[in-house]
């Protein structure tokens, strides 16, 4: 028997175009004598439509493909993922579905059993859960078709919920040859390790061979690396796919094959996700060019690179915009940079908007100190010029700011948190540190001490920890949802210096509600995976 | 017996806070000699504390809440709701639930079973279900405890799920004597009588009074109406409280009531809901002062004198920024429409930064043509000006865009979208109008014609069908969810054309995603009521 994981990079909605991938995908397989073909979780609509699903005309169209898709599935087994009407009309109108074509003919539906809803998940929000197991005859082999979570329970590796049901086990009587699974399973640091163990496990328990079909591309915030796989009756990997590109992967389960390794690589994984994830913001909108304000800093040094391997040199402009307090280093350093880049970069000094807007507030102040406000009024100007080419030149602004300056509110609304994607919103300071020694940023460059020089010698020092004390904090809290007192013990620091970087993410709620959609890199990013309110008293 | 259902206003995670309203108002009871009291839906913690409630330390000090007012409880029957841990361990780690106090005593908890998830709404994420309908013997009358959305069920009028499960119903067979409903449920516009048939259509079946103690306040986005009620087992509504502040509605089942009608005023109502909306989320946070962009139109007109009655015009700053393309009526109007508030107003021409924007930037544009470029920055050069107040003053910017433009994406960001808070986001441009006659803005601000002042006579119609066209197809599409081919035959229009409008609105949510947070008052606002990928093509 041979079979294909289809591993297609699908676009919300794209109804048409997403079931053009899948009929392509079903001729190659018939032109390499295909027997069952899998596709991604939700393969006609992308992952995740969220209200999308609740237009009626939305579920008829997606619907109608099956029509499409239907006579071409001849001689083969072919499962697609698709959203679909719960027909009881009882509790949640949609099913998440595989429809399950056999040799030409739609012959059913598998719903998914377990409906991820914490995080970034919310399929309680539209779907029942389906009832049982079900496993299909083909070719003399019993097939047990699963949706993603419904396989992760029995490794005990799924977050905030611990289902009553665990669908593995209810295979167990059903003893099937194959187990197929279609799955949208997002990216994040040291993932695909956890990964690999629960489709081990589900191989270990059932005896068999299971295959999953894993979606890839970027939607919004979700990264999909791939890395579909399939593990052998015995628990060892024996084919996986290549992470953050399309990928036909074909096994032959009648010929004897050798175990081979994961793909080992944590920083080329997070590189490729935050690529991927500026490409196809880009390309399903239909954008070309981007724009970058260059500080002379790593964070925008880094973002510049990743756009010009997600969109070429050519469709990348940076902007250089020193003020009074800018080191001469950090014009001259960003000009030498997008040069040895191939990339066009502007230098505007934004002195004298800046002189104007003093100029004409001053008297308004009444004397007042210099504050926060002309630091402010800085950045913004920035952020203004920015824009301004951004919509002269029909390029999308990306967004410079990592994770450890959103968490902690050291940014400014307006100002350095304009653009239309936050490419590093989800990587740490420390991780950025990493990523630009790893693809060979300019040392000085990296050696910068980081400031945002919006005043005479400032550093992020004058305001925040070293990113060395900071970051571990943040990630414990954030991530790893550790207590006040276990973070502080772990760390080796004090209650109360804990407690004051805490209450300042709490406080930096406000700003990140309006910040751009962020690349989620981690296991838990801020706004859609981790929801809070902003007027609140608890920290 | 003698009924204090308590309409309090509780600050999200002022866990000590909000136990101090409730003693206090135990305190009341017993000097008022009351046998039952009841507060909202989570009263300890607020509704809704979304991820807060997945730290354990949360939750901790939550349960530690219910030592501190158990010894208060003497005498009475106190039901108090609240988070409480899954004991059991399966599925999702908490119950929404409902503490019951018996004469000094825990005597158990109510955990809710209709678990809303859909709109604003997301209890699944959090909760499992309480699996049976409880009564408490009290004083010789059976009592059955409900939360919110547990009797809604019966009256069919959930939106997005068809329970399996009718509470209600459950209850049929139990007898009650009395049923008590603690709730968070939220204001729209025209709700209240929705709530109020749902609740007479509970006590018709059960043949008993139904007392609904309903939470007052605004949380973020969400405004808590209060009107807790009263019906008699005949179905009549015999007490109603006042809408939009906290208050004591004591019921004395033994004394033989008057049906009472329920309160009219549908604008009084949205009016009061927005003045609430803004006043707590000012004083919640413990901000006093705003600041507001006064345009000499009829959004920031509204939105200025809603500020005033919110906070008092002495905590409200206006600024009107005319550039050259301002007629005289917008400045006049501003400033005499503030004097005649008796607010402070700043005139700051926005000229002479234009100037050197359009000065810095030309050159480098290269001779392209203006457009909306050059609009932007005006709008843009004004949301800067405000948010250095902001910033010097420690005022909030009040933001005064509109739902109508915030659905077409008729609005800039960081410019006109500039603010910590969305006042008219989820109202249309129709009942901005309403609300200003009703309310007596001055007629040269309401007959003016709509216009961004950006260029050379612009009017909104330039780019925009009248209001009278728009709005109804908003609302038929965004609230109503009706498909493109109903609206265009409701509303006598094109399918073309209806598709285009909706064409923008996805679109525009790009620009929503990062607005400031609205209040809502419609059943279907922006955002957390309505999630939507940016990246789609199906519209």
């Amino acid at each position: 028997m041979r079979i294909l994981a289809a591993q297609v990079n699908p676009t919300i909605g794209d109804l048409s175009g997403n079931t053009r991938k899948i009929i392509d995908a079903l001729h190659r397989a018939r032109r390499q004598k295909i027997d069952v073909v899998l596709f991604p979780e939700m393969t006609i609509c992308g992952y995740f439509p969220d209200d999308l699903l609740l237009d009626p005309s939305f579920i008829n169209q997606i619907e109608k493909q099956l029509d499409v898709i239907e006579p071409e599935t001849k001689g083969m087994f072919v499962c697609v993922g698709l959203p679909r009407k719960n027909q009881t009309g009882m509790e949640k109108p949609l099913f998440n579905s595989a429809a399950i074509f056999i040799d030409g003919k739609l012959s059913g539906f598998k719903d998914k059993t377990l409906l991820p809803t914490y995080d970034v998940f919310d399929e309680r929000r539209y779907f029942e859960p389906g009832a049982e197991q079900l496993v299909w005859e083909y070719q003399g082999k019993r097939i047990a078709v699963t949706i993603c979570e419904d396989v992760w329970q029995h490794s005990k590796s799924v977050g905030y919920t611990h289902y009553r049901v665990d669908p593995v086990m209810d295979l167990v009587n059903k003893k099937p040859d194959l187990v197929l699974n279609l799955s949208a399973s997002p990216y994040y640091y040291k993932r695909t390790d956890v990964r690999l163990s629960t489709f081990q496990a589900v191989a270990k328990t059932l005896k068999c061979p299971v295959i999953l079909c894993n979606q890839v591309g970027a939607n919004d915030q979700l990264v999909f690396d791939g890395h579909s796989l399939c593990i052998d009756g015995k628990g060892d990997l024996i084919e996986i796919a290549k992470g953050f590109v399309e990928e036909d992967l074909v096994i032959d389960l009648s010929e004897p094959k050798k175990v081979c390794d994961a793909p080992q690589g944590d920083l080329t994984d997070l590189y490729s996700a935050l690529v991927l994830g500026v490409r196809d913001y880009f390309q399903k909108q239909g954008f070309k060019r981007a724009v970058v304000g260059l500080s002379g800093g790593i964070d925008s040094a880094l973002v510049t690179y990743i756009a010009k391997d997600a969109l070429g040199a050519e469709n990348v402009l940076a902007i250089t915009m020193p003020s009074r307090f800018s080191s001469k280093g950090s014009v001259d350093d960003s000009l030498s940079f997008a040069k040895g880049l191939g990339i066009e970069i502007k230098n505007i000094s934004i002195e004298p908007i800046f002189k104007e807007y003093l100029s004409l507030l001053e008297p308004e102040f009444g004397g007042k100190a210099l504050d926060a406000t002309e630091e402010n009024l800085q950045t913004r100007i920035r952020g203004m010029i920015l824009m301004a080419f951004s919509n002269k030149t029909d390029a999308l602004l990306l967004n410079t700011g990592n994770k450890s300056e959103m968490a902690v509110g050291y940014c400014t609304l307006y100002g350095d948190m304009a653009g239309g994607l936050g490419v590093l919103h989800d990587v740490t300071k420390l991780h950025v540190y990493q990523l630009a020694k790893w693809i060979g940023l300019p040392e000085e460059i990296i050696q910068k001490t980081p400031s945002a020089e919006l005043k005479e010698n400032q550093t992020d020092l004058d305001l925040l920890p070293p990113y060395e004390i900071l970051d571990p904090i943040l990630e414990d809290y954030i991530e790893e949802g550790l207590s006040v007192e276990k973070i502080a013990k772990k760390q080796g620091q004090s209650v109360k210096f804990v407690r004051e970087i805490i209450r300042k993410i709490h406080s930096a709620e406000y700003k990140r509600r309006q910040a751009p959609i962020s690349i989620r890199v981690t296991q838990k990013a801020f706004n859609r995976g981790r929801i809070s309110p902003i007027v609140q008293k608890w920290r």
